[in-house]
């Protein structure tokens, strides 16, 4: 049965500079998990038509629905929007639909030309409400364009929400372990073998005291999970008394 | 003068299921850009080798440096060495040095199964030393391939340091603005149109006391830069005393 999948193209030079730590792309991963879409890859690209271009139509015929974040605003840097419409061969155009919602958020005579720049939305596409901000993203395909900064962001994954189609959510259960993850990486690949439909990573964590494992199970199969994880805690519980002394490993 | 150019892969379920916020983009970004390296894209993929293998193979051709964080720790979920040496066709090999590296870290009769698996390195590959933990990483071709857990990750960065040819740092200025930058939009673009040379980014935040912006101006030239973040200064100086009310904008 095949779910649902995802990608998103995060646009915007201060990412790549360094300046900026982006928060959106775990956002958006928290938001696909619950609603049991599969997200399947990331791109960070610079504010540069050609690369938006270019990673917008590698994406979006792999994907159930594909998200952008970033370079929607009013300023000369915002070019999103432009690109989407030449990434669509559409043109693009003052929407009378975002005007109005601008309109209504900013004092009479404030609908300035910068301001009138974010109502310029490729030919076709449905607006997505801004409950922080007003100023729309909007939705052209499977291709749903979001602002850059955290909270709209998240505003309008909200909003966009109720018109996905979702999946059956992975189930997941986190076993930790105070120990390093090479004592049990032979047992627990044979764990795994046992259960190709349960994915079952492990996370070495470095701590003041040393290293510890978080292994984390996954799977849309709650029986096949409890199954996988009884036999991970054992596995965990047996390496445990048998080492005193963790050793440290890579991760 | 064309600057040398990188880009990077993250490989890693947890990243994409949302359990992990991914923290390395933002530490090899900051590397790269006190490089004087410019950091093109950034390609976050799962555990999976024919993911892994196109991320690389499409971006190494394109950049002068490409490095991969994640998935070369002792487990099975630990891919990336084999899907390296498969996007390269070559084999993966049992690598002496590396054997050496680890049996010196571990206590004698320590160097088990699973931790041998951190040896296998693909062949003709150079070892990235790792101050931290020893398991090494490995640079085959341009291809950069570091292990995932932040601190690690940035001991590798600094043994990959002096391999590196670096660029002409790209110098920047920050000017905050307590307004909206639609306020500014227009005069600003036409200051960016005057310095094609300097790069002006326009960076929405919203605070506990509604929205401010921070401009920030990049070149690599020290007197186009100066003369640039003069001009905006005056701009945002201007406008501040023009607007009583900062009204909102979205990012």
């Amino acid at each position: 049965m095949s779910e649902p999948t995802a990608a998103l193209v995060v646009i915007g030079d201060e990412i790549l500079s360094g300046r900026t730590a982006d928060r959106n792309i775990n956002a958006l991963a928290r938001f696909l998990s619950g609603l049991g879409i599969d997200f399947r890859e990331v791109r960070v690209v610079s504010d540069d038509e050609a690369a938006i271009i270019a990673a917008i139509n590698a994406l979006r015929p792999t994907v159930t629905y594909l998200f952008t974040t970033g370079g929607i605003g009013p300023t000369h840097d915002d070019i999103t929007a432009a690109a989407i419409a030449r990434a669509f061969g559409v043109p693009l155009v003052l929407d009378q639909r975002a005007v109005d919602i601008l309109a209504a958020r900013y004092p009479s005579g404030g609908l300035t030309e910068s301001r009138l720049r974010m109502a310029m939305i490729p030919e076709g596409a449905e607006l997505i409400a801004n409950p922080v901000t007003a100023a729309p993203g909007f939705r052209i395909g499977n291709v749903h364009v979001m602002a850059g900064v955290p909270a709209i962001m998240r505003g309008m994954l909200q909003s966009i929400a109720p018109t996905l189609v979702p999946g059956r959510v992975v189930l997941s259960e986190t076993v930790p372990a105070a120990i390093g993850e090479s004592v049990i990486a032979v047992r627990l690949g044979a764990i795994q073998a046992d259960f190709p439909d349960v994915a079952i990573g492990s996370y070495p964590q470095m701590g003041e005291r040393g290293f510890s494992t978080e292994l984390v199970l996954r799977s849309r199969d709650a029986a096949r999970l409890a199954a996988a994880t009884a036999l991970v805690r054992e596995l965990v519980d047996t390496a445990t008394r048998e080492r005193k002394n963790p050793a440290p490993d890579k991760g």
